[in-house]
C-alpha cells in the first residue's frame, strides 16, 4: 500500500501516523518530494483498512499495491478454477467447460416450466434458469410464486434431468433452495453481504451476478466474501450496467469485464444478454459477442408464454430463436478456440 | 399509460394487445400516425406491468403518466408529512421541522460515543448516529461492533436523552432494533426488498437512503415498498451517487434531488453530505448547499477518534468543526426562509 | 410528438399553446385523463424544438415519435448503405462489405509509418491509419506530426496503396486533408456542430466516433449535420463510453451499440476497440466480439515504436500479435454469416 | 510520478525502461515488493507522457504525483485570482468578488434583449448573458441569429453598460467577438483544442463551462490550454454532468466540484442551474446551494419571450422570479460569508 501525504504535513502528523502502522506491524519507507511524501506500507497490508487511511486530512490518496481480494485472485490460483453445477461435474464453468443456462423470466405454472425446460435441453443447454422470487421495484408488481415457484422448477428437473438455478432474496428463504443446485444472487443483493456471508458457509454453487453499478473490484471483494466463509463455488455473472444512455437498452453490457475479471480472477465468467439489453432482438448479437469475448457460459432467458408468443417477440427468445442461436454459439466457440 | 407501437404491428397483432388489455380490465384509445400507432390506456393502469408491456416486439415504448408510486405521491397527498421521531415528535422532520443527526462514523467504546453525542447535542444536533452493523466492501475489513454497538448506543441515549439513528443490514436482525428510534436502511440495501416488506410491518420511523446508482423514482418505489406495507414514517435521504468522475470526492452529492424529490413526494428529505464527499473538508460547504437547496435536515459524521484527531482531520468533522458548521446552518436557515 | 400537460395547466395556458402550434401549422388531438392531459401533434413536427416546448411550465414531459434524425434512418432508407472509400468502391464498408483498419496511434517517422503500412497490409488491413493531429488532454503533451505527418501518410499511401485515415481538430485545417480517403472525426469533436457542418460541404467520406458520453441518438444526430450538408458518405464508429468504472480499461466499450445502430440507421457501424480498453490484451477479444456482435469493420492500433517493442507491449497491437488476430476474425466473420 | 511494474516485469524490460527515462533527465527510485515493483520517477515530470507509460505492458499502474496543470495550481499561486471583467475591474470574479450574470437563452430582437437586459440590471445582475451561436443537437433546431445576435448584445450593452458575454462555436468566428467582454467556452467545446489554444492568444476573459461527461482534472487541463498561451484571464463554470438520472432534471449539477475546484486552483468558479436543472422551477433552489457552497457567481437565464411567458414559465425565469431570487442570493451570501 502507498499512502501519498499532502504538502503541507507536519512532522508531528507524520510521526504519529507512523507511530501507528507500526503498531499494527507494518514498516514503513519514506520518499520525500518537493511537494509531496510518499509512504510506502511494507508488511501485511490485508487488515489495513484504506477507507479509514484515505479520510485522514494529511492523506492525499492511498493506493493498494496488493489486490484486496486473496481467494478470488488469479495471482494466487493462476489456473482456471472448473465450477461444478452437480457432484459428479457433468455440468461445470471454467478452464474449458462452457455452457449455456436457459428459461422463463418468472416460473407461471407446471406446464410452461416443464414445456420450456424440454425446449431448451432439446436445443443443448445445460442448466434450467427460472425466477421464484422476483426482485421487483415497484410492490404492486408480481413478485413470483415463491416457493411455489421453487416446487415446479424441482418438478422441471425432474421431468427433464436439468440442473436448477433461481435467484434468492433473503437469508430467511436459503432453506428452500436445499435441492436447488446454484444459487443465483442479484445484481441487486451483490452487496448484501450478510446474505453473501451466509452463502459463504453452504456447499453449494453460487453464480454472482454484478450489480448495475459496481466496480469489477467491488464485484471480486462480494465473491470474496462468499470464499472467505469457505464456499469456493463461485459463477461471476456480467449482466449489464447502468450508463447515461439506456434508451434502446435497459441497461450497457460491458462485455470487456470478461477478459478483465478473467485476468484478475480464477473464477468462471458467464455473460447474461438478456437483462442487459431487455429486448430479445439484440440477445442474440450480444450471446455471439460474450462467446467472442471468452465467456465461459451464457444465460438466456426463452419463454413460451401465450401472451408474448402471441405478440410475437419480448425480452425473451423464443423457442425457435434459442434454437437457431445455439448453432451459431457453437460456431464462434469453434472459431475462437481454434 | 401511453404504449407507442411500431411501424410495422399488423391488425391481428393490435387485436391481440387490445384483447389482452380489455381482459385487464382496460379500455384504450388508439391513434394511428403514419409511422407509428399510439394507444392509451384508460382505467387502473397501477396493475399493469410496464416492463412485459415494453417487452413485447411489436412495442416501441411505454409512457406510464401517473406516476407508479402512490402512497409517497404528493399528487394525493398535497401537505408535507412531518414525520416524528418519538411519540411528543419533539423532533420531527418535514413541513417546516429541521433537524441536524450527528455521530461516530462506527460505534466503538462507551467512552467515545457518549463523549461525542455530548459534543453533539451541546452543538445543537437533534438525534446521534452511529454505525453498529456495517456494510464493508471487502470482508477482511471491521465489520462493526454489531449488537454490542446497539448497545452503546442504547447507554449513550440514556446519558443524553438524544434519540437513536443506526443501519440495519440483515432482516435477521431486526428484533435487536426494538429500542432503537430510527432504522436506517443504507443505500447498498435500497432494492432489499425483502428488508423493505418487513420494515413496512413496523411502526417505527425508517430512514431510506438512495442506492449509489438508484433513480429518484426508484427510491420513492422503494419508499413505497415501506409505505404501503403499513408504516409511512419514511424520512429520504439523498447521499451521493456513482459518477464518472470520483476523483476527489468519493460520490458525486445530487443536491437537485432535493428539490426535486419535494416536489414529487410530501416525504421529508435530508441530505448527508460526508458519505457524499468522503473527507471532511468538504462537509461544511455540502452542508449548507443542502440547507440552501432546501433539504429538512442533515446527518453528519463528527468523531472524537484519538488517531483521527491525532492526524487533525478524517471524513468526519471534529466537534469543534461541527459547532462552527451548525452556526453556519442556523444563519443559512434563515436566509432562505424569509 | 405527443405532449403531456400537467394537471394543473389552465384551460388559457391550452389555449395558448394550441394556437401557438396552429400558427406552425400543427394540428392536435387532446386527450384529457384525470391527472394528465395528453396532446399529440399531426403534421410535420420535425421543425418543432423540443426544448422549448419541454421548457413549458405546464408541460410534463415531451415524446417524440418520429426520430429526430432523417437522412441517416434506416426507416426512410431501409437498405444499408455501402460507404465507399475510393471511386470504384475497391475498399467500402456496410452492406456486406467488411473491412479492418489497422495503423500506429501517431504517425512520428517516414520509416515508421512506411513499415506499419506494410506489416498491416500484408496481414489484410484494407486501411491505414495514423495520427498528425492528436488530441491530448494537456497541452503539454505531444501534439503529433500535424502537415507533416499528413505528407508522411501519403507517402505511405503511395508505397503501399492503402487509402488513408486520419482525424481532423480544425475547421482550420480541412484543406490539408484534400488528398486522405476518410476524415476521422474524434470523439471530443462529435458535437462540434461547426466542423460537421463545414464537412458536410466535402464529397469525402468522414468516419464519426461516438463521443465519450454522446448517446446513440446524439451520434446519428451529428451524422445528420454533415448528410443533411449534402454528403451522405458518413461512417459511425463506436469506441468506448465513459461510465463509473473506467479502472481497467480505459473506457466501456459499448457494443449493444452495433445492433442498435443497425437497426435504427442505414450507415455502416465499425468498432475501435483499442482506444475504449487502452491495453493491447485485451484487443483481441473485443474486436472477436464486435465482428460477433456484426460490426462492418474493425479500427485497431498496431505499433513498431522501438520503445513499445523493447517493453513488450502497449495499447497498440505489435505487427505479429495483428496478423494473429486477422486469422481469428476471418473465423468468426465466416460463423456468424452462416 | 509513480510507476507500479507487474510481478513478471523481467529484468531487461526494467531497464529497458529505466534507460529510457534516464534518456529523459529523469532519474529513479525503485523498491521491490513481494509481488509488484515501484519506481519512483525524480525530476521534472511533466513532460513525460503518462498514457504512454501506461500503455507499456509491464506496467500495471501510474500515478501522477505532482498536479498535471500549472499555471491553473494553486500549490503555485496560493491566493485567489480576481478575474477582471473590464479594464478597471468593476466587475470581477473571484477573490471575494462575486457576480450574477443573467440573460435569456438566444438573442432574438433588438427589443427584447434590451427589455431584458433592464430587467436584469435593475435587479442586480453584473452582465449580460444571451446566446448569438446557439449548439444545437439537431441540425433542424434553431441555431441562433450568428453575427446579427452579437451586434444586438453589444447594442443592449450600449443601452444599459452591462459588459456581454456569450458563446463562442468555431475558430473562424473569433474576430466576430472584438468587442464582447468574456467570450464563453460551452461544455462541448470544452476539449476542443485547437479553440483554447486560439483563446489562450486574446487578452480577453474566458468563462470556460465544464464538459458533460469531463473530469474536474480535465476542466483544469482545458484552462492550462488556453493559459500556457498566455491569457491567464479564465473562469470556470460548473453546469452539469450526464449521469445515469437525468429523468427530472436535464443533469446533475456537481456542486461539490466548487469547494474541490477551489482547493486545486486559484481561478474563480461560478455556476450555471438553469442549463443544469433545465427547467425553471428548481434554478432558483439550485443557484442558492451554489453561493452556500462558496460559488463566486451565479450564469442564469431571464426571458421575456411571449410565447414562455404566456405558457408561464419556462427553464429561464421571468423578471420578477429573478428580482426574488436576487434578494435571497444576497443574504445567503451574507449568512455563508460571517
Amino acid at each position: 500500500m502507498i499512502v501519498i501525504l499532502k504538502q503541507n504535513t507536519t512532522e508531528a502528523q507524520l510521526n504519529n501516523f507512523t507511530g501507528w502502522l507500526a503498531s499494527q506491524g507494518l514498516d514503513v519507507h519514506i520518499s520525500r518530494g518537493s511537494y509531496e511524501t510518499v509512504i510506502g506500507l511494507i508488511g501485511d497490508t490485508s487488515k489495513v483498512d484504506e477507507e479509514l487511511v484515505k479520510s485522514l486530512e494529511m492523506v492525499e490518496s492511498v493506493r493498494r499495491i496488493s489486490d484486496p481480494f486473496k481467494s478470488a485472485n488469479r495471482k494466487f490460483h493462476p489456473d482456471d478454477s472448473v465450477v461444478k453445477v452437480d457432484a459428479e461435474g457433468k455440468v461445470a464453468f471454467g478452464g474449458g467447460r462452457f455452457g449455456v443456462i436457459a428459461g422463463p423470466c418468472s416460473v407461471e405454472t407446471k406446464e410452461q416450466i416443464i414445456s420450456v425446460a424440454g425446449d431448451v435441453k432439446k436445443a443443448g443447454a445445460v442448466m434450467l434458469r427460472g425466477g421464484a422470487f422476483k426482485p421487483r421495484t415497484s410492490p404492486y408488481d408480481f413478485q413470483g410464486l415463491g416457493a411455489e415457484g421453487i416446487r415446479l422448477l424441482l418438478e422441471a428437473k425432474k421431468e427433464t434431468g436439468l440442473p436448477i438455478i433461481t435467484e434468492i432474496l433473503s437469508i430467511t428463504h436459503i432453506e428452500l433452495f436445499e435441492d436447488i443446485d446454484v444459487i443465483q444472487v442479484g445484481a441487486r443483493n451483490m452487496q448484501n453481504f450478510e446474505l453473501l456471508k451466509e452463502l459463504g458457509r453452504l456447499k453449494k454453487t453460487i453464480l454472482l451476478k454484478r450489480g448495475l453499478a459496481n466496480t469489477l473490484k467491488e464485484l471480486l471483494m462480494s465473491a470474496e466474501y462468499i470464499m472467505s466463509g469457505g464456499n469456493e463455488n463461485v459463477i461471476l455473472c456480467e449482466r449489464g450496467i447502468r450508463t447515461f444512455d439506456n434508451t434502446y437498452t435497459r441497461n450497457t453490457l460491458d462485455l470487456s469485464a470478461v477478459p478483465v475479471l478473467k485476468e484478475l480472477t480464477h473464477l468462471p465468467v458467464i455473460v447474461d444478454p438478456s437483462h442487459a439489453v431487455g429486448s430479445s432482438k439484440y440477445v442474440e448479437s450480444m450471446a455471439l459477442a460474450a462467446v467472442a469475448a471468452g465467456a465461459d457460459g451464457i444465460m438466456t432467458e426463452v419463454h413460451n408464454d401465450p401472451l408474448k408468443a402471441l405478440c410475437d417477440g419480448a425480452q425473451s427468445l423464443t423457442p425457435e430463436q434459442f434454437d437457431r442461436m445455439m448453432s451459431k454459439i457453437n460456431m464462434v466457440r469453434q472459431a475462437v478456440a481454434k
